[in-house]
Parts: C-alpha cells; structure tokens; sequence
C-alpha cells in the first residue's frame, strides 16, 4: 500500500513555527510518504482565498484530503482557508481559548508577533552572537575568549562549528570552537591559551568510521580521512578530554539541536533568546 | 496589576518543538511576564517525577498555577508530570488522536523521532550548507559560485551573514554572500565575477538610521557609522538594486526567519530539508 499525503502549513508570518508542530507530529507516521507545502504570509482574504483554491485543487488531482497545519491568528483568514476540502488543525484555534480561560485574560489575536524582528534587544543579541561566532570559529581568534560562554574542542569535522552557529542564532549565545589537532596530541595539551578558560570548555567526540565517512567526502583517500587516523585522533582526543575532566558527548547520532540542547543544559548556560 | 506566571517546556527531545508552540502562543499575550524554563529530555518515570515536583515547587512559590507547554510521546511519562498543579497543554495529546483518525491509520508513539540525527542525508546536507556559507561569507570567494543557490548583496550590516547561516542551517541551502562597497557604487557595478550569477542575487538593503546605529556599536563615531555616509551607501545600493533590477527587501523591521523565508519564495528555491 502507499500511502502518501500532501501536507500543507499555512501561516500568517513565516510558517516556520507551522512547520515544525507539523513535522514533529507527522514523524509518528512511519510509512506514509508527505509532500510538503507551505504557504506563507497569509495576510489578506485574498491571499487566505488562494490558499484555499491551491489546497482544494491538490484534493481533485490526489482523490484524498490533503493535511492542513495552521497558525493563522485572524480567525477570518481561518475562516477561509478552512473551507478547502482537507484536513485542518489550526495551533492558535486549539490552544488560545483553553489559554485565555486558564490565564483569565483575552489574547491579543495580534498576527506575526511570535517571531517579530521588533524585539531588537533579542535580535540584536543574535546578531552580536553570530558575529562572535563566526570571529571564534576554527581557533581563529584568542581575543575576547573571556566573553564566550562556551568554547567547543574536538577534531575537525566533529560537528564544532554548526553547533556554534545554532547557539547563536537560536539562542544568542557566544561559542567559540577549537579544533583538537595532530600537534596537541602531541604535546598532550589542549590548544595554547585554553587553560585559562577550562570551565568554559566543552568536548565534541565522534566515532571513527562515521569521521572518516565524513572526511573521505571532503578529501578522499587522505590520510586525514583514513579510518587508522580518524581511530588514533578520536582515541587521543577522548583521552585529553578525560584526563582533563572536561565535559563532552559524543555528536555522532545526535542532531545539531540536541548537540545545542545539551550543552546549555550542562553547561549551565541561560539562553538569552526565546 | 503585576501578572507573571511561570511557563515550563517538557519533552522528551530538546523542548525546542515545545518551546516554539508556548512561544508563539505566550506573545499572544501581552502585559504578561513569562518567566521561561525547559525541562528537556524527560526520557525516563525518574526524570518525569522530577519535572514535577519542580513545577509543584514553582506552584508554590508562586502562589498561582504555572503553565506546562509538552511534547511527551510517551503516555507513561504525560501522566507523571501532569499531576503537577498547573495548567498544561501536550501538543502530542491534543493532536495525535484526531490526525490517526483522519488518515486512519496509528502513530508510531515514537520518542524523539521529531528532531532525529538518524535522517543522515538531511543532516549532512546541513552541515554541507553551513561549511559553504561559512567559506562564502563576505565575499571570500568566488570559488564555487554556481552552487550557490543565492548570493545575498547588501551593504556592510544590512544583515547578510545571519540571513546566508540561517538558510544553510535551517533549510540547507546554499547562501552566499557579497558586501556592496563605497568601490562598487564609484564603478557603478556589483562586485566583480557576480555578473554571471545574476539571476541568483537577491539584495537586502536596511534604513540608514538604524545601520547608523548597528555600525555605531562597532565603530564608535567612525565615518563608516556617521548617518551621512549609511545614507550614502543605503541610497546607492537601493539604486544600483533597482538599475539592474534584482529583487531585494529592507532588512529593517524583519527577523532573520521572515528574511530567509521571503528570500526563498521570491527566489522559489526549494528547501532541502523539513
């Protein structure tokens, strides 16, 4: 049997925050293959109307409803997007009454306020985070390391620098990363200038064949790639980080966001950015 | 009237599917204040009584109900954190159910599923996006540019940087980026070597005040920040956007994700990751 169904996020702002109640709920569906569409910026009833014809003609061409996740604030615009042959659940719909009753006041029904750029202190702050991380990144700077609030190590290609840049444009935290390289193995020390910041370091480890996999696509049949040398680099960078008694985790079946997730948490960091 | 309440975000994940719906729920009510907490990875009945008892805690202190945000797969661990006296909304419960019943088939009750490292192609194409934004960045090079999905220009802050890290990240895509100089606008011309890529450039341009205001930070009384010269620059940009007629938007009042989601819409780019 295949199963497939076209899914649609519909949304007044970005549709990003659609997009990912839908997903999360659309991944306890193992086997049904989703197309997914989203249809941002529904701010007219002209709009909202184009949406509902898009929506009702992939119902004719696919012979069943197609899936509807909305985040549409303006009840009119609701009103007719809902009108579409599908079948629709709408976040704000299900969860602001329920809100208002236990909170005891009225909402605002105020459209795009939840990822508005009005905020500048908060966006700021991302901003100057991804500033900082991008100067940080890959040891390129020592200067102004007192101001990270974590600095990640671990070999190259371990995951260091997409984490970085998450926690700093979700969460507007200053990281810095540095690579654990050949020459510290050597020395047996972590990079020059880190001792003083040893409460701020955090590890990223990886496994070896999933490394090496990793490397070979950037530089096939290196020695940099090579399974016996991303064995050894792991191996020496997981003894450094025991014996210093840092904190680290192992990045390979984590994703970016619970690399992020998790360092926050151990690490005690308050995110400036909600 | 001094209304604050407390707000958690549990889940079995990063919280961060959580922290997104309470959020964009939480701004729909303003001349509240939310003091925001997240209880990530409740993976167990031991860290599901913990949770509890801390938002018991939190009741008491406070004096009032706190609000519960979750995404608990697990039903087990739902009934743990619910007993706590608070007003609590699980984005699993409330939509599981009605979605098994209009595709008529059962969900996996899957943990975790919603943010998983395990989609490899996915996440490597992420990191892929990142690594050629990152070497991308403020025109550092012109290597590669036909992989580029879009190559952002804009004068120095208009916000390129974020906006290029952001589309690798959340979408994977290719984004690179070009600062427009006091140089270009004496040519007349957009940086050297983009002449090629004409249909994948998208301008961001920004209100002179407040880049005025951004460089200010950076450069304190400098030509560079003065109000004349970020009104120079920002009206020299605007016309050689117009004159040579690529699309663009002013940055000013937007977020990072309502740039990034316009800019793959004008440019109908198809992200490569949901």
């Amino acid at each position: 049997m295949d199963l497939r169904r076209t899914v649609f996020f519909v949304s007044d702002g970005t549709g990003i925050t659609a997009e990912m109640l839908g997903h999360s709920l659309l991944t306890q569906f193992e086997g049904v293959r989703f197309d997914q569409v989203t249809l941002p910026f529904v701010s007219s009833l002209e709009r909202a109307e184009e949406c509902r014809e898009r929506i009702a003609a992939e119902a004719d061409r696919a012979g069943v409803q197609p899936i509807v996740f909305s985040t549409l604030v303006d009840r009119a615009y609701r009103e007719v997007v809902w009108r579409a042959p599908a079948l629709c659940f709408d976040f704000f719909e299900t969860f602001i009454g329920p809100l208002e009753a236990g909170l005891g006041i009225h909402s605002n029904h105020t459209v795009g306020r939840s990822h508005s750029a009005l905020d500048m202190p908060e966006y700021q702050r991302r901003i100057e985070a991804v500033n900082y991380s991008m100067a940080h990144d890959d040891g390129s700077s020592n200067v102004d390391l007192d101001q990270a609030e974590v600095i990640l190590v671990g070999v190259s290609r371990s995951g260091k620098t997409p984490t970085c840049l998450y926690l700093a444009l979700q969460f507007g935290v200053n990281a810095a990363n540095y690579p654990l390289t050949p020459e510290d193995f050597d020395r047996d020390q972590f990079p020059r200038g880190l001792h003083r910041y040893r409460n701020k370091l955090f590890g990223l480890s990886i496994a070896p064949d999933r490394l090496s996999e990793i490397r070979q696509a950037r530089r096939p049949n290196s020695r940099y790639a090579s399974f016996d040398n991303c064995r050894h680099e792991v191996q020496s960078a997981e003894r450094m980080m025991r014996d210093e008694a840092i904190r680290w985790i192992d990045s390979t079946k984590r994703s970016i966001e619970e690399i992020a997730t998790t360092i926050l948490r151990e690490m005690r960091i308050d995110r400036h950015v909600y």
